[in-house]
């Protein structure tokens, strides 16, 4: 059998290691006129965002970008322990509490970095991470928790996407995300403002107890837990989106893919329509509107005027405690434990990274002119 | 109640009509160096596609091309019976047999079209449809057939992705796709040998002689059905992506889920993610390789070496014969029952259209130099 | 001494020929949201533009399109003979003579081919051509007339031009080109009434004859002659452009340069501000606008609403039939006199063109909103 | 006569000035796969540039970038004494002394920053610069010392230039440029060494004694001056560009012409081909390479391999301490005296941003593969 990591193979990385490699990542770039472009690793100096194509005259503070990124916090008992302040600065592009139509420039310093943290791993690959992806195709690593694999990196799509939610909220768009599954247990009812009274940003306050339980068991087992999110996008005008490859659900599937942890998406009845037919499926159309939405707001790529909702399905974090098969830069068989301040779900800190892909779509969107 | 759909709104749409809107659509180009940018309408003299960036010296002719076009040619019983013979000419970009790295343009003539067909649906809204959203958006739209939001826009990505096929070949990397669910039959079994020996190309013979039975249950009620379609690329080396946005997965999730019919996109576990720990999703890597797939061939956005493993949602075709209610282009409520040649599911015809669209993918990361 | 293009060198090049470049060509594509993609070779059987991006509700007819295309078309005395028609067709995103915001495909099919006359260069590289750098970029090249390094290549931009010019004649913007320089011969007045009453487009009715008797003694001394146009854009709303890259002057930079011919390019005083003080090139400002126009229209990237004021320096065509000094495919030092149906100087065919890029920049940046 | 400035026009920018624009700039990257996207004002915080898809393996320190910088930097008699420090700081994307293939954000902290310096001209438009056409697009500016349009953006581009440098010298690809005219003083000689050895970088010593004493002239006169720069890149290997619209040259227009004060662009002989024949501008080729260099290295948009040669027309600083008519910002006729710290000329500062701007567009096409 052919050594899929051999010796040799991962010898050949070493030895590419300090040469000059062409291969270049040139994809930190998000949209096309509300455009966002992320930079910084997780045990790096800091990390940012630039956004280019903001229009003017939006009042915007520092303060409003934080209250974003503190959703996005660790929390205290299910979380990472790990305290991120993650305090965030405007260095650009923002006049007398105005955008001017320059690029804003956003940082958030890294504060509380231990690298001590990672030596170990610095010669093992981690299952469920991009360790030798990353190696594989750049011939280098930041090894430090991650570098830019990090979901660290997410904190900056969540200060870019604070911009556009303020511009978004000056034509009447908003966008929320919550949990409809965690470990196992789904929501079995749907009130909005049970979201933002529970840790989990769970619309079923039942549901969000048996979850809290079912994590607990996890993290006493070593294991982690996979979920999936809910997201929703009230006030979008008819017409959003670019046919015939820029369209609206495309883009949305494009954005929350980019997320690290998302392995499936879902528009309206998602995979629920291979059961359906076409009766069945259409949104029905009256006078007064479409009578039903399993279309979930987009058809033909375009927003119909009708809420957008998608469902992302998350993985289990990879980092777990229980020991798992792997190898190590020599090619050798290994098994490692990862320790350290890891959360065991990316639910519910991925639910404003969700929010901000999302308001960043949206934003750029918005900003094609449009009909109605 | 506010009227959705009310006259003024679509009188306003009347005034706009033949006024100059800025409302642009330029997001018909796909892919950043290896570029396919393609035109056409349903009923217009021609469509096609202009590929960019395909590198010099590939061998290719329009019988190839040809090939794939067949593959999504509407086949007698269960799909539309229009003759749509669709026949591909190279215009550009090949000298004596071989790309030159010059523009590669390809044509389809449009044959067989008759207009008549469409005409009543010029003054309803097809539910399911994009014809109000087009509306909408341009204040204008080719109510022949849906124009530009017809699914025969897929044939030029269909010829697009052949020559892409081309290309990859010579990398030793292959896509192919097939039906996994239709009509709410799933298939039980998987054996790739059957693909090609039934119309539905479904790796289950059993699961397919139900599937057609279903299919002509529904075609005489005059319903249509969804399904599900398994996407797998061979051969991609470990490295192929491009974090943080342009991941190989968000990628492949724009690509497919820019195909009209898809609601849903999975890569790997998919869904199941959430019902899964860490412990059991995680694949385990040892000097062999990856002991398993969960990951569905990519990690951290980049391919890992192993068989990229796409599912995608396909819903029921929104044309049916049975009675739906919609409104006309004066915003009063009527019914409508579409009549022509229509098939009854996306599926098999956007067999070969995913297989192009992560074939654009492939090719696209395929010319960022990588590693391995 | 190294042989630069010695056999070694070329027969490296040989045996590349056949085999899979990975060098590509994806820069056939201008513009952002009025988007223009171009194909096709000067013998191969036809040339286009894909326009991506044009605001629906534009009336627009091929005879419109037809009329730019004539003005490029080769005239009797003075260009080549070769006979080109050049009948444009509208292949899509036009419906019931109005654009629909859909890909507008525009068609060229080449009549009047005669590859034989090409046969002798097949083996030699033409002094002043792309022949050369073209087998060295692809390993491969398209020796009939130049392929898709012709001039011919141009007659699809001029027909996205005439689009461009449609849409922006309903902004009140305008767009013309002249003469200004041919053969040694320089304009000395600017009558613009003349412009279109020359063969050469020249505002200088005493020049233009000038101008034609040197072109003759050119003609049968086997030579050919460069020049100078003129381009001018009225009716500019101020604020077109798009700082710091993108900045006005920066596109037209780009736009007029991308034409083969061109080697210098001014905007305003150009390379006249080398000698001018401040006081002498800043425009005054009045309550009645600017007092002068030494800026050509342009300050910080950015339209003023003056006069956008441009010139380009034309090359003399470098198909001469006076002996050069080359190599043959071999390496080997030989002598080329080029036959065949060639012009003497680029002007004035070139004129549409020039009017054509800078139309295309117009209407991108006009397409982005804008204060005045 | 109509008001072209008139208070009803300004007072309809006041009015907006508070509102919502739609107006954006998203122009503020530069490159497709060597990406730099840049930020800052003049009297913000601090500017940067954020590098995507540097090659992972270059070694690199802050130190390196600090001496391009350097260059940059006001000098004593002829310049600004603003003591700019400019301390750059690599924030991420260099792991180990070396790029990792992650996006490389670089940090300038603004220091000695009087923004009372600028309050007279918050009310005041200056003559020759970008206030009021800024203030029309944006309907809002940051007035201090001109906010994103002051030349003190380019230290952003001068930064990320330094690290296209260390790319390219891998690759045996240098840039360099120098003055050839300033002030109405042209060289009559070109001395390599002499470049580095006079603080105007002229490759004329006696003609850099002559420019010496013109500026100072122009200085106690309270005027500016013009000139004009020459670049030259060495060791392009043939095949760097992309046809049709991004050839070479057409980029290297775009990168020179971005630079706030450069009106004119020349490749090889420029506007002289205006008087040359054919014969004459023709480079013969011979087995021992292109016998002369009239083409400034660039045929058919395609680099040659020989030296690339441009010239840029530098305009005069328009800051002037002589009187000179325009507006307030409620359209009255004044007068503007311009005080402060200015530079009598952009050259020699522009040098060291014309070899940037040189060197990002060849790091972008570098990674491009190609034959030689």
């Amino acid at each position: 059998m052919k050594k899929f990591f051999s010796k040799s193979i991962l010898g050949e990385i070493d030895v590419l290691r300090n040469v000059n490699r062409e291969v270049r990542l040139a994809g930190n770039t998000f949209g096309r006129l509300f455009r966002v472009t992320t930079w910084g690793e997780s045990h790096g100096p800091a990390l940012g965002a630039v956004i280019d194509g903001c229009p003017p005259g939006i009042a915007i503070a520092a303060e409003e970008i934080q209250k974003d990124l503190d959703r996005r916090r660790p929390g205290k008992a299910l979380t990472s322990p790990r305290g991120e302040p993650d305090r965030v600065e405007i260095l650009s592009g923002v006049f007398e509490g105005v955008t001017t139509g320059t690029p804003i420039s956003l940082i958030i310093y890294n504060r509380d970095v231990r690298s001590g943290d990672y030596s170990e791993i610095s010669r093992l690959y981690r299952p469920g991470h991009a360790d030798l992806t990353y190696e594989q195709k750049y011939g280098i690593r930041d090894w430090r928790g991650g570098g830019r694999s990090s979901a660290r990196e997410t904190a900056a799509r969540v200060a870019a996407g604070a911009v556009a939610r303020k511009f978004l909220e000056l034509r009447g768009i908003s966008v929320r995300a919550c949990t409809l599954a965690l470990a196992g247990v789904e929501c079995s009812e749907f009130d909005p403002n049970q979201i933002e009274k529970n840790s989990l940003y769970c619309p079923d306050a039942s549901a969000a107890r048996k979850m809290e339980t079912r994590l607990k068991e996890l993290r006493e087992a070593g294991d982690s837990a996979g979920g999936i999110v809910g997201i929703y996008a009230k006030g979008c005008p008819p017409g959003l989106g670019e046919p015939v490859f820029d369209k609206l659900d495309a883009r949305l599937a494009a954005a929350i893919m980019s997320i690290g942890a998302v392995k499936g998406i879902e528009i309206g009845e998602g995979f629920r329509v291979a059961d359906l037919s076409g009766s069945q499926n259409n949104d029905p159309m009256t006078p007064e509107g479409y009578e039903s939405n399993h279309a979930g707001g987009i058809l033909g790529g375009l927003s119909t005027g009708m809420e957008i909702v998608i469902r992302a399905a998350v993985k289990p974090i990879p980092s777990i405690s229980l020991p798992q098969k792997t190898v190590d830069d020599q090619g050798n068989p290994t098994e490692i434990r990862i320790k350290g301040r890891h959360d065991i779900s990316a639910i519910p800190r991925i639910i404003p990274v969700c929010e901000a892909m999302t308001l960043l779509v949206l934003a750029d969107f918005a900003l094609h002119p449009h009909l109605s």
